[in-house]
């Protein structure tokens, strides 16, 4: 059998065909600036499902579920998208439109949810984990992420749990996009990583980084540049990760000394860069930690179900149906 | 049937006979003080059972179970108190020993756990909620907790979950004896608003508010006399009592955002008081989640459950055995 997984994104729509093996074997993508209004963007997923299931040589009874994953709070009772502020929806009855739009046989087997409840069960079933309380804690933009507990997904009284990004970790510090302060994806996120390491590049007027040197300009520092940096043991980059990891184990303590998971994966672009402070933000974690027990203490892992990152919102959607 | 309840604190070890409404039909005290050795504890507790029983005019066959919480990490794979700062305790193979002082046929029937852990129970089934999905925040001279998803207690995968108290809403603010900066029963326990009262007293030097009337020095205030003056609306402690407020909503918007249980029940001795702080309490919360919803939103509720807050421990612990 096969599965399908749509990641309705800011950007993209990104649309995969998903085997047994966790692998894709077709996809297509729609710009979502094309479809902006909510009956467009409908159409386009029914129709490009079905144009590529047809593509993949696979019929619609091959087909186990459709499962898609959007960028805000998909409430499973109704179907209702309540709120995704990157595609300016709110109280949208999503699923049973696309259900209507997609017809028989498939929209007997279509299920939606937030996406990073999808990826959170994408990474849990390819990555194979035995545990059965586990987190996920994506670094992106912002932060977000997915309980499991006892093997089950938590999605909140409203279908929005999980929001690990929006915990205050500095209530008297900077501004969040939510309306309060300090919260932890103003300072951990890989945005926030990258605004931290532009602050540094300004404050460096003789610009002797290798920042400077690998961007010309601050607005050209991404992720991938700051890390290059970070390798060449540039002074500047690694002070700025130094306190950047700071950052991130405290809020990942916080998370720890709530909910004790046996494994907490950490998710997003920048865990490709993982080996650079992996390592100290563990042992920063196990200092900070309240129960220090020597025999068993929730172990931090960057996600590895899914080999390419870009393909964990497809996946993750796609076994939505589990 | 009766159960047990022994609640093992760091001034009393408290024993009592619970009935199957909830009732405590015998009761009786030991001085933590009198028995500082595991061993002298131990036998204490075990005569101290069994003198209850006779005494209560009750048999040991009648007795379901005998349950103890203590003031620490409880590892109930082995029996052992890994870890239990106000006792001295360190890897004491404490539930085993109990056994084996307790005899047939008690010893079959006995469980422990760590006293929060309890005390969440002990609300959850005799506060009656019919919600799965439940978090106790307990405002003490720290703050602790429990966490039931699916009806069920959440331990952490060692035992020490829940640790609410230890969540750093200001990482670079003062120092928790847990060895971080900024934890949330820094700012947000019982004590630290008796604290905060007390800084503000200092700073009153012409000593007009009721807080030097009802208390005469500093040393003297507690939580009882700082809501007195809050009924009398003493403009000084209603200041106090307005950062407090704003310091409680922020720890417990970062715990909802994370988890969003349907029901988050607020205890301890402070929330006799909640008349004063609550319904201020649920608007911030209400004005900072993430999620919005107008639908349903994590109800927050003062425990109720058991009438008299000093009989928490002992029924919780009574019921460990559920």
């Amino acid at each position: 059998m096969y599965r399908i997984g749509v990641d309705v994104g800011g950007t993209n729509i990104a649309i995969g065909v998903v085997d047994d093996s966790y692998s894709i074997i077709g996809k297509r993508s729609i710009k979502t600036s094309q479809v902006p209004e909510i009956g467009q963007m409908i159409e386009a997923i029914a129709s490009g499902v079905k144009e590529l299931i047809s593509e993949t040589g696979i019929s619609e009874s091959d087909v186990a579920c459709v499962g898609v994953g959007v960028p805000g709070t998909a409430e499973l009772d109704t179907g209702k998208v309540m709120y995704a502020n990157n595609l300016g929806f709110e109280d949208e009855p999503f699923l049973p439109r696309l259900k209507e739009a997609l017809g028989e046989p498939l929209c007997e087997k279509t299920y939606f949810d937030n996406d990073a409840n999808a990826a959170a069960i994408g990474e849990y079933v390819t990555g194979g984990y035995t545990e059965k309380n586990f987190m996920m804690v994506t670094l992106g933009t912002g932060i977000g992420g997915g309980i499991i507990i006892d093997g089950k997904l938590i999605r909140g009284v409203n279908y929005a749990a999980a929001e690990f990004g929006h915990m205050s970790i500095n209530i008297d510090d900077k501004g969040c996009n939510c309306g309060r302060r300090g919260c932890f994806e103003t300072y951990a996120s890989a945005a926030a990583l990258v605004e931290q390491a532009v602050d540094s590049m300004e404050k460096d007027v003789d610009k002797k980084s290798l920042l400077w040197k690998n961007c010309g300009k601050v607005s050209d520092l991404d992720g991938e540049k700051f890390f290059e940096a970070v390798k060449e043991k540039d002074e500047l980059a690694l002070k700025v990760l130094s306190q950047y990891e700071i950052y991130l184990a405290e809020g990942l303590t916080n998370l720890i000394n709530i909910l004790q998971p046996e494994v907490l994966v950490l998710s997003g672009g920048i865990t490709r860069a993982a080996e650079y402070y992996l390592d100290d933000v563990r042992s920063m974690v196990l200092e900070k930690v309240y129960s220090r027990s020597s025999k068993k203490n929730t172990r931090i892992e960057v996600a590895h179900g899914i080999k390419d990152a870009g393909d964990v919102g497809i996946i993750g959607a796609a076994l939505l149906g589990e």
